[in-house]
């Protein structure tokens, strides 16, 4: 029921949005009292607090998984994380779509909390565009940390336009990202 | 005091969120009856609305008067343009905050009308990549659809971290994002 209970708010607040969506909505949509609802979860934040931190975790862990792989140079492992985050989009959409929109609903101690987690992919990410500027993969003028920000907000952005039933596959935009972030636009 | 109820509307909107504020709050913050408010607005949505036009029209003026400039090449006007609207989360900070996110809080006619002032702004985006992509500013195998998403999203996610009163000014900051985006970060 636990299970029932979160996947269905995921639903709820996905399609209507955190504040619209009360715990009667909750309880309504699965034929269950509020008592129930309030044997598994204290409030609605603690349902919106878990949705964030699994997906938080869920793509830290992809991230380690990349960044540990030695087989793979720096621009091989900066296009797998970008291809993650796209395919992430389509996997857990609603999540991603609620981790993005919804975060402002949550108690100053979680948002801090999440915030610190967020913090530690950017700064891995960071971290790689760094060590590929020591092997001379990149070029050694970048400035890490607004790469950084701009690259994952490219990537992030996507969640607002990218439709995974659209005509574009998430490897395509990743593979069209990933030669505008190593090439640019400009002409040779 | 037409103006009054909008200006607060947007500093409750932007300090608390557009489903937390009541127009009961809106009025007891200027100490006004409610039938004041319903003389100028028929509801909260409607100035939600007002709200979104009068930024998503003053950015489309802006980039109007950019691309019209005849003495800037496509290198420059896309530089200008990233520079407008960093500029723009610091001057108009709380309207770009409510654009971002409560968008959803839009009736579904209102909706439409601001995705299709959206889409504008980034069709006439990528058209200047396309027009520079012939006349031989930019590579001419660039993918100018996602290339203008691409762009246009790692601006607009500035609006999550970039802290106009942090160390980092919108000029530097589009600055690194325009050698970003020209010359990627790839080493030579």
């Amino acid at each position: 029921m636990k299970d029932k209970i979160f996947e269905k708010s995921i639903d709820l607040f996905g399609e209507n949005g955190f504040s619209e969506t009360s715990i009667q909505h909750i309880v309504d949509a699965l034929g269950v009292t509020k008592g129930t609802f309030y044997y598994y979860f204290t409030s609605k934040e603690q349902i919106l607090m878990e949705i964030h931190l699994r997906f938080i975790n869920d793509i830290l862990a992809k991230q380690d998984a990349i960044i540990q792989d030695p087989n793979r140079n720096y621009q091989e492992k900066i296009y797998e994380i970008i291809c993650m985050l796209m395919k992430n989009i389509e996997v857990q959409g609603k999540s991603a779509k609620i981790f993005f929109r919804e975060m402002q609903n949550l108690s100053d101690g979680h948002l801090s909390q999440i915030f610190e987690k967020r913090d530690e992919f950017r700064i891995k990410f960071q971290e790689l565009i760094e060590l590929g500027m020591e092997k001379g993969e990149f070029r050694k003028d970048l400035d890490s940390h607004i790469a950084a920000l701009g690259i994952l907000g490219m990537v992030n952005w996507s969640y607002h336009w990218f439709d995974p039933d659209g005509p574009l596959s998430d490897t395509t935009v990743a593979k069209i990202y990933i030669d505008l972030v190593l090439n640019g636009i400009k002409a040779e």
